[in-house]
């Protein structure tokens, strides 16, 4: 009777270390766990080291990826921040429910206090979007999307496309890292920033710079008391949580990084996990959706040790 | 520059005590604030006592309200199971990130100790979807969505409606409350009642009975700690959240209810509302969306006094 809600997909971190070989005279795989239990070492990539940040919180590790591709001057900017030390000591200052978690400097707004920015820059020209001239690899959901003319995944990151207009840009999907901003478009550059913790906001997409996000340590912040200002700001100073600090995994130990992998979204095996999403295989499952939209596609993450 | 990224709504659940009259003179109003001054008391209704909720938590109350028009069968045995004290002392069990958050029975699998049923069921025909016979009403959103030929809102609840097989349901947004069930369809009836927490899990439509959503205190089942085990249970008895009692409120006394309002989807006022998320006007937003998703559109909440 315990048990007998235990109707939902576990995601399989963690893989049997022999990998099972796919069989041609089985039928396809068509759960997700029967995808990732064929999937072989050459569908999963490691991170890049220089692109993946790690937030140290006193409750342990955020990983993030960052993404070159789609924001190259904010993710240049990130790092220069963090290897100034810039976030360390700082603090989430913000946990909105249903929206973003966010850090930033709680002193901001007093000169005198304001943590100082030695070499990175305060404010960036946006990147919102950018070119489909940049032949960035996709690939494509076939369900279609409220927001967008086409939606899929650009190595692991959910993208959308505008044929017409040329453009590509990031989505607004649960764990996605943004730098915040004021009101003018060029006034963010990555001193604040957010990561999604609710359904997808997607209205922010195209209005605010998306550049990552959260591979693994998500429950770090999402499950973080709500602040009670408005706009889920804590209204008392001991209600920040401290940045112990952020480092570039590339500037960390070899002993003391995240070995993570994340399934390459541009093979044959993503598209049969895509296909196990859309038309849930699952005994308990008693009706097929035959669709899929972009912020329910779980890009699986392992440890690589 | 600690207020920079202030730069996301805030949701008005306390308007003015003195609504502000719709002046025909201006601009149809475009923010959602907007929309909300311009509320008169006939936009809001309140809540029907024999068909609200409150779940006690040691942290707080959390309002739910039923479905009756779309799970009659569940919402009565809810309704049964309350007021036999059935889930007085039980306990939140899991809490999975991204997804939901679960009570039932901690002992449900023990003979010996498991809370016994007086007059209630313990299980009940599915409630997944019924008929557009039943003529309820339905404001339309106008641009689409993934899962779905039709979707908007009948009373507060987001439904989905497919002329072709003349049937409607209750979609997974955030914050709808459904009733666990085992592999059987029919194995469901109240008992273990879920709450989304996530990114609306748009799989389970039609999969699960939805019969409700929360109102208020959302925050003290999402901001819970994640269970480590598979799907989000706690692995040890002492991290369960004990429930003090679930009511229905129509058993309170008066002075100890949550007088709250909603506001109605059946006016004008509301398409408005409608209107003012798929086109934000707030300075801060240099990109329109143009479209909405119906998962995104809030239904405001305040209290009455």
């Amino acid at each position: 009777m315990f048990l007998r809600a235990c109707w939902l997909f576990a995601l399989l971190l963690l893989l049997p270390k022999t990998a099972i070989a796919a069989d041609a005279s089985k039928p396809k795989p068509l759960t997700m766990a029967d995808v990732l239990a064929a999937s072989q070492a050459a569908d999963w990539q490691g991170l890049d080291p220089e692109n993946t940040l790690y937030l140290e919180l006193g409750s342990g590790r955020v990983v993030i990826e960052m993404a070159p591709n789609f924001a190259p001057l904010h993710v240049a900017n990130v790092k220069a921040l963090v290897r100034e030390h810039y976030y360390d000591g700082l603090a989430i200052v913000r946990a909105q429910d249903n929206y973003v978690v966010q850090w930033a400097d709680p002193n901001a707004e007093k000169p005198a206090l304001a943590r100082k920015i030695l070499h990175a820059k305060r404010t960036l020209p946006p990147e919102f979007d950018l070119s489909l001239d940049a032949k960035l690899p996709f690939t494509r959901l076939p369900d279609g999307d409220v927001y967008a003319p086409e939606v899929g995944f650009s190595g692991d990151f959910p993208v959308a496309r505008d044929p017409k207009s040329g453009r590509m840009w990031l989505i607004h999907c649960y764990g996605m890292v943004g730098a915040g901003r004021d009101a003018p478009a060029d006034s963010g550059g990555g001193t604040e920033l957010y990561v999604v913790t609710g359904h997808a906001p997607r209205h922010l997409d195209r209005n605010v710079t998306l550049l990552g996000r959260v591979l693994q340590g998500i429950e770090l912040l999402s499950a973080l008391p709500r602040g009670t200002g408005a706009l889920g700001f804590y209204e008392k100073p001991e209600q920040r949580v401290p940045i112990k600090a952020i480092r570039v995994a590339a500037d960390v130990p070899l002993t003391e990084r995240s070995d993570l992998q994340v399934l390459r979204t541009d093979t044959a095996l993503f598209r049969d996990l895509i296909e196990s999403r859309r038309n849930r295989r699952e005994d308990w499952f008693k009706f097929q959706a035959g669709r899929i939209e972009i912020c329910n596609v779980p890009i699986p993450v392992r440890a690589r040790r």
